[in-house]
């Protein structure tokens, strides 16, 4: 509701999937692609139960601009498993949209040295995912964006983003960087026998 | 480790199930089952990979006492699907022991007004849980425990305890109640037809 009230003042209008019967037309004929957030386990099986993944996958790479915020946001990359929300209903398969070759992990908290909360940080979180799997993650602070197109990444807004990769520290960059080079994704170094 | 070392000063000693090689026989054996925190998604998956489940169910359903800890007192309830961790590996289900016929949302955090964070508190999360679920929800804070016995569910512990459950207000727990009632599952009401 808000979405569409702040893109009519800019003169854009906005079909919301939830309004329409035929979901894959209302995609295909789509100038842009925006993708809100809320739930991400839900969001992600709501367009598995829809069979939306391929068709936004296939406009995307025809051309059409996807924007995505939180949840959004994280159905943007290879899989759910950077997001921060309870996993209230079961999705198929953990896999999303896949629009780029790393993880979001949006809503970055830096670690609060007065908390006596025994959970994990974010950032512990994240090293847990690098234990798991080798794509690399954007911590993105509140009021950032990644702006991505070709392979250019640049980092608007603010703050600084906190960029992890597997076996590595952790390394802050800052806005307006192009964090293209640093996101890919680690390729096999094959080393010659001792 | 810190396990081991402080239950070694209460004159108990303690067998891994990580330096085990059957690990069903050690589950047979044992007196105690204790389960400790990590990361629940790869706990689960750690249980069900290793058919652990079954043998576990088993041997608390003969009197075993289980103690479980953070991601441990997850996996006691019906379902992961309260916990706050990150789903960096994707188990098979998100079926867990069933130990208890509710779940436990464990280091509970209030609601911080001073927060500029834009994600969902705690609460909203376990809201958007019981949009989707019946079970009955513990909110359980920072040294709280609950000590289960047949029907009984006594809070244990300094702090009170959020209670949720679908389509009522959360209330408060104090420490010392009895939750047995409050944690039943909603049974339908059959409803004289007007």
């Amino acid at each position: 509701m808000k979405v569409r009230e702040r893109l009519r003042e800019m003169g854009l209008s906005v079909t919301s999937l939830h309004d329409v019967s035929n979901m894959s037309r209302a995609i295909e004929e789509a100038k842009v692609i925006f993708v809100g957030g809320g739930n991400t386990f839900r969001l992600l099986k709501g367009l598995e139960d829809s069979d939306l993944l391929n068709p936004i996958r296939r406009k995307v790479a025809a051309g059409v601009p996807y924007i995505g915020s939180s949840a959004g946001c994280i159905v943007a990359c290879p899989t759910l498993k950077t997001t921060k929300d309870m996993p209230v209903v079961q999705p198929n398969s953990f896999e999303a949209l896949g629009l780029v070759p790393f993880q979001i992990s949006p809503h970055y908290l830096d670690p609060d040295p007065a908390s006596t909360h025994m959970g994990e940080t974010q950032e512990e979180r994240i090293m847990q995912f690098l234990e798991e799997n080798d794509s690399p993650v954007v911590g993105l602070r509140e009021g950032s964006i990644l702006r991505i197109e070709g392979d250019d990444v640049t980092l608007k807004g603010p703050n600084n983003a906190r960029i992890f990769r597997r076996g590595e520290q952790p390394i802050e960059a800052a806005p307006g960087s192009n964090l293209g080079l640093l996101l890919e994704k680690a390729t096999a170094v094959v080393g010659s026998a001792a």
